[in-house]
Parts: structure tokens; sequence; C-alpha cells
């Protein structure tokens, strides 16, 4: 049985992500198809456009089978925490033979050597990183230059490891060989336009060009599935989005004044001076793109900076993103499956050490319930389980507060059940 | 030399308003008058309509020479707390001789009676208390029922206890009780309609009823001397103004959304299960108005539940507000003067026990300065100054937020000098 291994954000699912399904499919012949993607909150530290349940319909619809969530401590994290979650996901799934990422340089002999090295950490590496990081490039480009004097690298090589895709790439195989996992790895090349391209580009579009579009009321149907696009003004029409980081403007600064330095040392990532000047952005700013402005130096990328006022809204403390970093998510959220996604379910479902849970109104009765089960190696930690579960219900619990209509404004998206396709 | 205090929150200052300085005034024949008045938050527990320098502003065109500013932790407690806070200052002053408030009934002996009892707490009135708060009635109810029994009193007069002055201006006399205050006070029958009509009613209407107005976009200018119309406008066309609690809403329910009970349960006032009452309305609500009605029951007043808002907000925790309400205010924050003003200001600096603040600017150093100053008998809590100051600081942080134009929502508003009316 072949099983392909996505990881996507789909915020929202564009004819981009469909052509990466298309080949991914014939590069692998699978079975069955699974996802691991995002929830309401995504990589680049902003809320989804539409909520994950929508953006689930939109995976179905185009061929996928199964759709699970990367828990939000993943989700909201630099390259190598989103990847080390979803990959974790994927590889604890217990099923999934081959895993395929798109890619700027589709060179996978170069990745690989990069994450080897991101791996082994030898020792003269971790020294000229230190010595990137001290001159005050932001982390990233502290490694493309560590990196490039470690290998020697030429000045075009080195541009490789510039692209999002790439970055995420190398940190997916890193995150294979952390876990000793079997899964096998290819990557597609990426077509089209860059992942950060803000402009519309014929029908192959960059999400946050179609995000853009739609906020500014641009015409972005040729960039989009038929489907998806009908699942969109769903849920536009329903007043249950779009959704984006200026649409909690109004929750985020106020929020940042309340907070005392005091309070912001104990959240996940505040050093090097962050929570000052966090603290007297929120005090000079009366938008975020003001306050972004006001954060930003050469070492601190947006990306960062908006990840950095999500963790501090979900209040995520230091020593929960660490075990999560540890120990890996501790369950799969299902969002939702088609009918043979049913299937491929029921199957996998005795195999895996950590358990499945479809809506939020069970979770802790699955914990207990599994705690006790002794003829089964359950890998579990309960305190954390718990805490990414948590994570999870709050952020949709802040997502689905800023929905267009204020009558969709309640709590509780999670209770729902799975989305199901016949 | 005779200094007439006054209590105010000239939210916005109109002409019933006006009217009481003019009685007062008649009354007493003053040299000079000081008024304490709240900031930013008023005790109804919500943001004041414009801000406290606007409405300083107000007081000091029509007649005050003075405006002292009601440290928020004062100004958005019930009656006893908002009294006590009030009283203190007029009564640290050490220069005010005579104190005039409004009255429903203007029945000052009736008024001195039920203060009287509050002040003794006999001990029969106690129990009479237990028993009517364990019926389920909120404070002023149940207070209302056991001086019924205890007085044993006629329908009509306990009417008087219903009535928002009144209650207020009990308090006010056991609060000049409790300090054995040698201020004179005296009451003035409050003319037009009742503090929470909702209505405009010719050339004089409720606060409340003028702040409807506004927001209805309906003519509320016969109620308010002609100056004050013009600093409205003013306000309002530098987009500083209007604010509601509405305005804030999606600042509050998804703060709310992120507290947990123990979260809630250190700060004042949530007992008898408001922390769950709070979390559960918090996650059902689209609106404040929905928040509101969603937490209401017979014992919690509307007043009550929007204080407990703020307190949530401004971190206001249970022992902070029992200390201030033990020792009273910690400074005097001067937020207006005449010429007039400023000479009494010269004539009382010398008499007082707890330093005057102009600005924000450098409260610290006064109080290290103070703290120093061993020929003085300085009455100051060093801790409990920069509580109160920095509480006051905070709101106005948050309510700055919530301006209508966006570039005037950066912080720093405590770190204006004073209004000064030459």
């Amino acid at each position: 049985m072949k099983v392909l291994g996505l990881i996507v954000e789909y915020n929202p699912m564009h004819n981009g992500h469909l052509y990466h399904l298309l080949q991914a499919k014939k590069l692998v012949n699978p079975d069955y198809i699974v996802a691991v993607m995002s929830g309401n909150f995504c990589q680049r530290g902003e809320p989804a456009i539409v909520n994950k349940f929508a953006r689930t319909e939109m995976a179905l619809r185009n061929g996928i089978d199964l759709v699970i969530e990367l828990p939000t401590v993943y989700a909201i994290q630099d390259a190598g925490g989103f990847a080390f979650g979803a990959v974790s996901i994927l590889n604890k799934l217990n099923c999934v033979t081959d895993f395929v990422f798109g890619s700027e340089s589709n060179d996978t002999n170069f990745l690989n050597t990069i994450a080897e090295i991101l791996h082994q950490q030898p020792k003269k590496f971790d020294e000229l990183m230190k010595l990137e990081l001290k001159k005050g490039y932001s982390y990233p480009n502290a490694r493309k230059y560590a990196l490039k004097k470690f290998l020697n690298l030429q000045e075009e090589i080195i541009e490789k490891l510039e692209k999002s895709n790439d970055i995420l790439g190398i940190e997916y195989i890193h995150s294979l060989l952390k876990l000793s996992s079997n899964i096998n790895y290819h990557t597609i090349k990426r077509i089209g336009t860059n992942y950060n391209d803000t402009e519309l580009k014929g029908n192959i579009s960059s999400a946050s060009a179609i995000r853009l579009a739609i906020k500014n009321k641009l015409d972005y149907t040729s960039s989009m599935p038929k489907v998806n696009i009908e699942i969109l003004i769903k849920e536009f029409s329903e007043g249950r989005g779009p959704i984006y980081l200026d649409s909690m403007e109004k929750f985020v600064i106020p929020y940042l004044r309340t907070l005392k330095r005091e309070d912001l040392e104990k959240i996940y990532g505040f050093k090097e001076g962050l929570d000052i000047r966090f603290i007297r952005a929120a005090n000079m700013s009366g938008t975020i793109q003001e306050f972004l402005e006001n954060v930003k130096s050469k070492r601190f990328t947006y990306s960062r900076i908006r990840r950095l006022i999500l963790y501090a809204i979900l209040n995520m403390k230091k020593d929960f993103i660490e075990l999560s970093n540890t120990f890996g998510p501790q369950y799969f959220r299902i969002l939702g499956f088609t009918k043979k996604g049913k299937e491929l379910l029921s199957n996998i479902k005795k195999k895996t050490e950590i358990p499945f849970v479809s809506t939020a109104s069970n979770y802790k009765k699955i914990l207990e319930k599994i705690l006790k089960d002794k003829d089964k190696d359950w890998k579990i930690n309960p305190q954390l389980y718990i805490k990414q579960f948590e994570t999870d219900i709050l952020a949709s619990n802040i997502y689905t507060f800023f929905y267009p209509n204020k009558l969709n404004r309640k709590s509780g998206m999670d209770f729902r059940n799975p989305i199901m396709l016949e």
C-alpha cells in the first residue's frame, strides 16, 4: 500500500497547489493521500484567510483523502519547528510511504547535504553560525552565510538557501533524519511565482498574491480551482472571512500594551531585546503595519515578529514550545476525510502511538482512555497533549471573533465534527 | 479662605452639571473651587466619551479652578470605593472647607442617618445584610432591604435608596465619617432627569442621554454649555472620540477568551461564580451587549459587570484594590487649573501628606524625592503609589487605542502637561 503524505497550508488552495498535488500523484501513484495542514493560523504568523474547515473542504474536493491538523504550536513556528511538527505527524501515522514537497531548486542532493549538516551539527559549522549571528543577522541569514563558508559555496548555489520552499525542504529532510524516518521523500519543481510574490500572474499565482487580491477586491478567479472559489465565496457571503492580521489590530495592540517585560520574558522567542522592542512599538503604533515596522530590524524578519505576536496572544511559554519540539505532536486532529480517507483511517488507527481526535468534545476522555490502555505502547505526555490541544481551541476561539459577521463570532469551532465527503 | 470641593465625572459636562456648580457656588460662596474628576474610565465601567483632558477643559471653562484626577482604581469602583477615593482626595488636600453633592431626595438628615449606620455597622444590621445577600440580591438591593428592616422604613422612604445620587451621597458621608473629616457637606436637589435616563429632555438631560444622542447622531446641543459643545466637536473632528464600551469590543471579548479561571480568580470582584460566567459569556458572545446579557443575573448589575471587565483588562488584583481602599489615593494628579487654581495650588502644596504629580514623566522621581524628605511627615506607600499611577497610565494607553483616528492612537497621553487656563 502506497500512501502519499503532503504538508500544506492551503491559504487558500490555488492552481499551483493543485498542480503540485497532481505532479506528486503522478510521481508516487499512491493508494491514498494524506495532508497535514495548518489550522486557523499560518506559518507567516497570520490568521488564515478562511478557517481550517473551509480549507479542509478545498483539500478534499481536490483529491486529498484525509486532512490532519498541524497543531498550532507547530503551525506558527519558524521553518524548523513547523517542519518538525508536520513531518512528525507524517511519520507517526505509521503508514505514509512517500512524502513530496515543492522546491525552487528541485536539487534533492543539495538539500540533503545541507540537512545532513544541520543534523550532524559539526563543531566548525556551529562556530561559524555563532559568528554570523553575532554580526546581527537574522537566523536564516546567519545560517546561509555559515553554510556558505562551511561548504565553500558559490554565490549562485547559496541563493537556493533563500527560497522559502527550499528552506522548508531542508528542514523537512532534517526532521526525517532526526526521527530516523523510513518515509521516502521527493521534490517537485515549484512552478510559477514565488511564495512571497504579491502580484497575480496568469493562472498560477502565489497564495499571498491571491489574499492581497481578495483584500483589494481584484479578480483572483483565474488562479484557483472553481470549486475552491465557490467555497471562498460561500465563506465570505456568510461572513466567516476574509480574515487578515489587520482584522485583529484592535485586539493585538491593546493586548500588547497590557503586557509588562516580565510577562513577555516568559513567552517563547522574546530574547535579544525583543520584549522591550515589542512594548515600545505597541505604545507607539496605531496600526499593525506601524507596529511591525517599529519592531523590525536587520535581525528580525516580519514573519518572526508576526509569529511572536501570536505566541504572546496565545500565551505560548518557552517550555511549552521546547517540549513540543522535543516530543512532537501528541494527537492527530482529524479535520476531514473522503470515503477513501475513512477507509485509510480505519486501517491505520490501530497502528499509531498517539490518538486520533475528531472533535474537541471528547479530547480529554480520549486521553483518559488511552492512558488506561495497557495493551498498547502509547507515547503520550498528558500535560503536553492537553496544552497542545487547548492552544488549538484558544486559537480558534480568538480567530472566530474576527469574522466579519458578528453572529458567527461564538467560540466552539473545534466542537464540530470533521468534514466528511462522500 | 473657603474652598469648595466637588466630585464629578463630566462625561460630558452638561447644563445640569453647570446648574449644580452654580447652585453650589451660591450656597458656599467659595474663594476657590476644586473638582475631583474621573480619568478616562468612569464609574459605570465604561470609557469616557472624550478623554480626561478634554473634560478638564470643560470644567475649567465653566468655573472650576483646579481639576484633580480620581485615580482609576477608585473611578471604576462601586459607589463605596468611588466615594472613598474621591472624598479622600478632598480631605487630603487639607484646604477644602465645603463639599457639595447632588441628591435626588435632598434629605441630608436621612442620608446622614444611613451613613452613620454603615459607619457604625451595628451587629443587627450586619446580620440583616447577610440574610438579604443570601437571598441572591445584588449588594445595593440587599442593603436597601436590610436598611428597610433595620430602620423599619416606609416604602416611600426606601425609594430614596434607589437613586444613584443618593446612593453616592450616602457613601460620601460614610467616607467623611471614616476619615473623621472636618469638611462641611451640603446637598443640592438634583433637577431634571435621572442619571440613567436615556432620553434628551429640554435643556437639562442626563449625561447618559447625551452620550446616546451623540452615538445616534441626534442633536444634543441644547443640553450643554456652548463652550463644551465646541470642545466636543473639536475632539470628534480631530478623531479623539466619541469612545464607547462598544468601541472596545474587538479587544475586550478576545482578551477575556484568553483568560482561564485561575487568571480571573486573582482579579478583584470575581466571586460568586462570576469567573465561570465571564469565561462562558466571552465564548458565547459576538458583541459586548450580548456579553453583558449573558453574564447578567438578578445578583449582578450591568454596571458591576462592566466594571469587572475593566478590572480584568487592567489586571487589577484583589490586594491592589483592597490596599487602595484602606490607604486611599497616594498622589494628587493635576489635570488642569486656571490662574486662580494655580494660586490655590501654591498655597496648598506645602500642607499635603501626599505629593502632587503634574505629568507622568517624573512621577517616579517625585516619589524618590518625597521618600528622602525627612522634614515632612509624608504618608505614602511607595508600592501602592506606583501601582495606582501605572494603572492610570495603562488605562490611558488602552483608551487611546480606540480613538477613531488611527494617527492619534499612540500611548503617552499622561506625559502631557496639565491644562493651564489663563
